[in-house]
């Protein structure tokens, strides 16, 4: 069994590890913090964990987690960094779903997030978690920074046109839709029911803290420099993200169906939809997917790659203990197996 | 292994029997029968289940259903009363989530639903398959009758007041709404987003076929004529029922929690909240759970008692996988341990 | 022409008034209040006000004010009385869209909003504003309590029923269901999109401020005591309140249907279905209407009023232009013309 | 006053159509047909009516409409065609809704709509109805063809950058979203809101019916042949378009948001946002509004256009009544200065 603490178990990846972990058959739960929160019942915040969770929140503190083999962090952006380097040289291995860890260079950390990196030197050591990439290194890894949700839809959809060089790698717009739970469970106005709902938006246009870590992410696979223009939007739902991505080909005569198919083939939680087909986000809803269909439009030499995730799952918190499990020598699918919710 | 046939899948009791029988540890899908779309692999239609269930829809056909241990008919009303009889003969064990075998009246049968009962004789046989009543019955029964989804919702929270005579049974309110689902997956107007969203209304007040079958099971209970209003209303949602049940206390200094927390107490599938608690829908969507909360408002003679229930779960597929368990003496809660998604 | 105020504009039934008020053609916005957001053009807060309402926010000032022919109070509860007194003695009439006037009793308001009242001597003066049942008082009255959400919805459902004396009027109950924005355009979690859609639940079970208010209202009419149990419900959409009115019949031979008619034959504002209908709240979304329709289910002695408004206009706002049209003269429907939006 | 008939009253360009011409003060509704619901009023339809229209739905007859000054088409795509050329002899001008006379060459008709056209020699005479290209055109015409809902965004948003020739119009890709109104009043299983509500998915990618509609548009504004890449996707809310443009500057030094305000200036339906804005759908619902913004993200060549109207008005029945105000000589926005609804 695997020791599991979590940092910040209030939000809704903190939720969504919980409802995880709590059915998969390798991993404890031994202790869940929150600061404002220290001493009620997880199930009470949380009532569909009722009879399946009965640990109530503590409040954060090294000593309580040190017993853990790994901790995660569910935690706004900024509070890892600050605690994870003490919990790493008591042993304890990291997986934090914020974004403290994404980004190589701090002060590309610094510019995106408006503050100096707490503990540049780790930077170095952290693995990006998206396992369709990094699986061997992630085995290894002390610390694991788990991708953004966007950024998993939108590189997963990218990458097999990108790793042949079959596309500009100039001209990449990434035109991304999230559901109202990606701007976590926090009480602003612009996420209210009243004002999100039966309504659709684009946000973040002139910049979007995921743009960088994208970026980063797809010019380690070209080895160099990309264009890329990302525009996030809100949709009236809940749960789940779809990225539509457009491209250009600069190849000829490439069967895009058979490359995403190769590419993907032994990938267990990447899908690739048969050719015509157009992936609808409830159709990964709970469920630790990647469903992905690539169009050309036309005929022409634009491509269209189509992809969602649910964005509390493959996009965060199932991520996560994908993570967990090859750092853990686990079977990559274990607690993993649910599908998704139609309707 | 249970071997199980389906007839009547691509309906949405009938792709959420899929969803939990795929996940089912002692279950084995034979068959999945479909007049309409008789050589389309499963998966196609319900994309959700890709990687999950490999079988294709064949024509619905005696031959091909006699090897199963149990056939669940996930058909629209009038179907199963056509085809049990035979089925039953070649000793096949049957779960109808339709009305067919629900009602034990013939005459009330046909009033309700507008033709004569096809075999009235095996009504009397049918055990209706609400396991907190009749889970004896239901073990050794060959024909069990799924209850409906507002029965399932509206007998639970009546059944502790009524059990002990603590309410007048004359007068007994269930205000009751449901999600578009309830509707099934026909191709209406009145179902449509545009049509259903972003509004609220009530149906069906003038009689509703849900009302008969509350009625029955909740005589049996208190053995003499109830008096119920049952008013059926839309919300702009997919899944869940929530039940607002209305009664007056005959008696006094009754400890209703107490009541209510000891009547479910052994009950896998049925949680009473703490005092005060309103349990809300989404904390039961895509579990097998009816989740209750009693109250007496302003401390008067009213009992108001909160019942929600995933209509698509305990309402219907979940709860027929539940009584299969019981049929074939499984640990009730097989294949039933989902935690509802939240959010 | 009519020279308008208001204090509060930032929230919904704010920018509703301003939506109204732009389109009538009696009535000249002169100043519109906000303490946080004194000086920011209201368009820029609510961009469908473009091009329609040119005025900035200002904090609030009586002698800004005190120019006004009126005052709408699109406060919180208990700020209109602090002020109130203040722009009375300056010869302003106010139209109060928060509770603070609605209770005559200072001592039931201070139970149910938690502080004494601020000026209870000015209490017996406000005239409850529900035109359909105190046009006369409205017309001369320096001092509107614009009524609440689910009492209008309630009162105008019972009302025709309590004044002819046909029903039990000790067990009456209201069955009440709201859209998210009668929680107004506060940062709440549980107004979050993420917590409330794709749910229901009730809430305020154990006592809700509405309760006392509706009571109050009702018991004017009978002139007795009634019972009435109110429990509300949050609809996973924006606007709309649709109440289901529960009450059992005294008197024999009654036409509910021409009664209903009858009593609001002249009445602009509510509409009474024919026989058998069941309004959507859709059907008013935006419109200053009630639409009831009147049912005896199964032909027994139990009533069903259903009654729909949209709580911000009818529930708010389009009542509180309503009551200004009187006070002040006009014909009753002017600048409330708008159809609903279907769909 | 304008004499006004509509064929094909019962979906929801007509019951919209009726909404804005029902408190339209130059226009007398004259006659509505529907074959399927002849004899129906029309307020039994669509109740948010009741009160406002007294017309019943009539059998289509050229008889009866050839009293009319207009007609307009609310119909099915393919039945406008049949009927036009007789009504134009009969001295009746034309508004038509859907796309029977919106692509000038017959043999793009015919690949797109799947059957040849019915009248191509009136093809050449019917005048593109997007006002702001048109206008005196439209004037002058016997027959109006009312642009698509996606059309009248994409070019609107696109129209500035291409007349002054500053983006490579080779590559200009238009990602939308619509709301499922966008797929009319019909019963498909597509549509139901267990089926469309909380999700978001792509559709028609591989070439859409608006795809050769907004091509003619644009290029003859440039007067060559564009590329475009269009993929509409559907929304989880009953109205509202949603068009997110790209395309690449290749002049230096421009301002854009100059530019779009110059262009707008004197048009009383297009709003042109302040610099950073992002216009949401909801700003625009129920009104005859197109809002833009103009954005640059992080300073590249990269333009972003975000182009937001109501579906039902400024996409179709809004955009038809300002045609019909231009042809007989109306102030443009007479009966559209309707406010859009938030929430």
């Amino acid at each position: 069994m695997v020791r599991v603490g979590i940092v910040g178990g209030t939000g809704y990846t903190g939720v969504e590890l919980l409802r995880l972990l709590a059915a998969h058959p390798e991993a404890e739960l031994v202790a869940i913090t929150s600061r404002s929160e220290a001493g009620v019942p997880v199930a009470e915040l949380f009532p569909n964990l009722r009879g399946h969770v009965d640990l109530a929140f503590t409040a954060p503190d090294p000593d309580a987690l040190q017993d853990c083999d790994v901790v995660f962090f569910a935690t706004p952006n900024g509070i890892a960094m600050e605690m994870v380097p003490e919990l790493l040289s008591r042993g304890v291995r990291i997986i934090d779903l914020a974004a403290d860890f994404r980004l190589r260079d701090p002060a590309v950390w610094e510019k995106w997030y408006g503050v100096p990196h707490a503990c540049p030197d780790i930077l170095a050591e952290a693995v990006y978690g998206l396992p369709e990439v990094n699986r061997v290194a992630i085995r290894e890894a002390r610390l694991v920074a788990n991708p953004g949700c966007y950024p998993t839809a939108v590189q997963l959809g990218f990458l097999p046109l990108l790793e042949q060089g079959l596309v500009d790698e100039s001209r990449l717009i990434a035109d991304s839709k999230s559901g109202a739970s990606g701007a976590g469970r926090k009480a602003v106005v612009g996420s209210l029911l009243a004002e999100a709902g039966e309504s659709f938006k684009a946000y973040g246009v002139a910049g979007h803290r995921h743009q960088p870590e994208i970026r980063q992410g797809l010019e380690r696979v070209v080895d160099k420099a990309i264009g890329l223009t990302f525009v996030p939007h809100l949709v009236p739902m809940s749960r789940g993200i779809h990225a539509t991505l457009y491209s250009e080909l600069t190849a000829a005569d490439v069967d895009l169906q058979v490359l995403f198919e190769d590419r993907y083939r032994d990938e267990p939680f990447v899908d690739v939809m048969p050719a015509g087909a157009m992936p609808e986000t409830r159709s990964v809803r709970g469920a630790n997917v990647c469903r992905l269909a690539v169009h050309q439009p036309l005929g022409g030499r634009t491509v269209v790659v189509l992809s969602v995730i649910d964005n509390l799952v493959k996009g965060a918190s199932g991520q996560a203990v994908q993570n967990m499990n090859i750092m853990f020598g686990l079977d990559e699918t274990t607690g993993l197996g649910a599908i998704a919710l139609i309707p």
